[in-house]
């Protein structure tokens, strides 16, 4: 039997332009195309905040905008969740994503669906999971888009999805006292609150990612549990780097960098 | 004529157990009861967060839940305010501060009113303020109150005055663009921002209060424009102590400590 994990074997799941990088955990690799879209730190973040935040019993992860399928790859390695779905709109990032789980040997644990979040009662049963991540479109559009259907604008703008859309997919999606881990832009926390709590998600716990002290945030991170009771935990905020440019010891212990 | 600033002349304000504390800043006194609600940090922190949000040309600034008058007497002293009114529910309190703002001779710019936020729309103009703070009682009612008409009680559960009450008086008594800025518990975030957002008060800007680097955020301090458009900015936190356990350097820049 071949062995997915040697290089040689790897690259037959390559494509025009892709290269493969190693994502310093558990062995795992991803395809990625330097012309598109590439995850950043707030992928891996999320993952990290997931993996703290993930209900006891967790057996089913939903993973929505998953792109070329970082959150699933390292929810795999990071926690106990017997199956992930990945879904997609873009039908060349979601291939690179089915590739990767395959490549990385993950077919039994990874689904990636190439569909719309918008369509999701046509595409999954409704409060069939434990956890739902998202690292969604950040920015609002019309403020000139020039290239609405480039595939790193559709990542970064609200294009395809609106918060509103991602927010109804996960109420959609989450059983009820499931939990909703999002990565976002501070300036959007009012959006992100009051929309959580439009689709009956409440806030539960909030923590502000802030490249050096005394910065302020560039990310936060959002937990929110689906019918729970008010209150909200604002967490110690995570710093990225220490006064010697290096990560801090959090970035190391709680998000594997 | 009477110098209002000598200690001897000071003490004709006292009413029995009261006593009169120094504010270390420009040189303010301030009545207190130590057997009811005295101030703490928090007013403090609020005065300095306003004063560092108010509003260009700030004529007019509403304290709601005023207490024993901590924040119209640091407003005065640390911004360039022409009139500041306290409202303040309960008699005793509202009358230890309309004895300490005639104690440091700012009747002239310092009005105290005794009355009930609720009945705002009788008690003042409408849409009349460039600027509205509030130190609000924190805490839900129906967690075991023990005594409802307790001062320190209404002081810090929402007994006398619930969190919408506090902003339906803000949307009332601000003028359109005018700012809101208050003090409150971390874990009330999504009520705040939610119940901000319900009354035409968009959050503009959010700053956590941390005792130690790494601690999670024992205040909040949030900052609001009525009808305003959408973003907020999450500021760098405000760390209180740092690690030899004295205030840190933005404890005495911006807050005075």
């Amino acid at each position: 039997m071949m062995n997915d994990t040697e290089p040689s074997v790897k690259e037959k799941y390559l494509q025009n332009g892709e290269r493969i990088d190693d994502l310093q955990r558990n062995g795992l690799y991803i395809i990625q195309d330097p012309g598109e879209f590439c995850f950043g730190m707030d992928a891996v973040l999320l993952s990290g905040f997931a993996a703290a935040h993930a209900p006891a019993s967790c057996n089913r992860i939903l993973d929505l905008c998953t792109g070329g399928g970082i959150i699933p790859l390292l929810l795999a390695a990071k926690t106990k969740a017997r199956h992930i779905t990945g879904i997609e709109i873009q039908q060349k990032a979601a291939g690179r994503a089915d590739r990767s789980v395959r490549m990385n040997g993950l077919s039994d644990k990874i689904d990636i669906i190439n569909g719309d979040i918008k369509e999701a009662p046509e595409l999954m049963k409704a409060a069939s999971f434990d956890m739902v991540t998202v690292n969604p479109p950040y920015f609002r559009t019309g403020h000139g888009i020039i290239n609405p259907t480039d595939s790193k604008t559709v990542s970064r703008h609200e294009v395809a999805c609106t918060l509103d859309d991602v927010l109804s997919a996960a109420e959609y999606a989450l059983k009820n006292g499931g939990v909703f881990c999002m990565v976002h832009k501070p300036q959007r926390l009012a959006d992100v609150i009051c929309g959580m709590r439009d689709h009956h998600i409440e806030p539960k716990a909030l923590k502000t990612v802030h490249p050096r002290i005394g910065d302020d945030p560039s990310m936060i991170l959002i937990e929110g549990r689906k019918g729970a009771g008010e209150e909200i935990r604002i967490e110690a905020p995570l710093v990225i780097y220490n006064d010697k440019d290096e990560y801090t010891e959090e970035m190391y212990t709680i998000y594997g960098y």
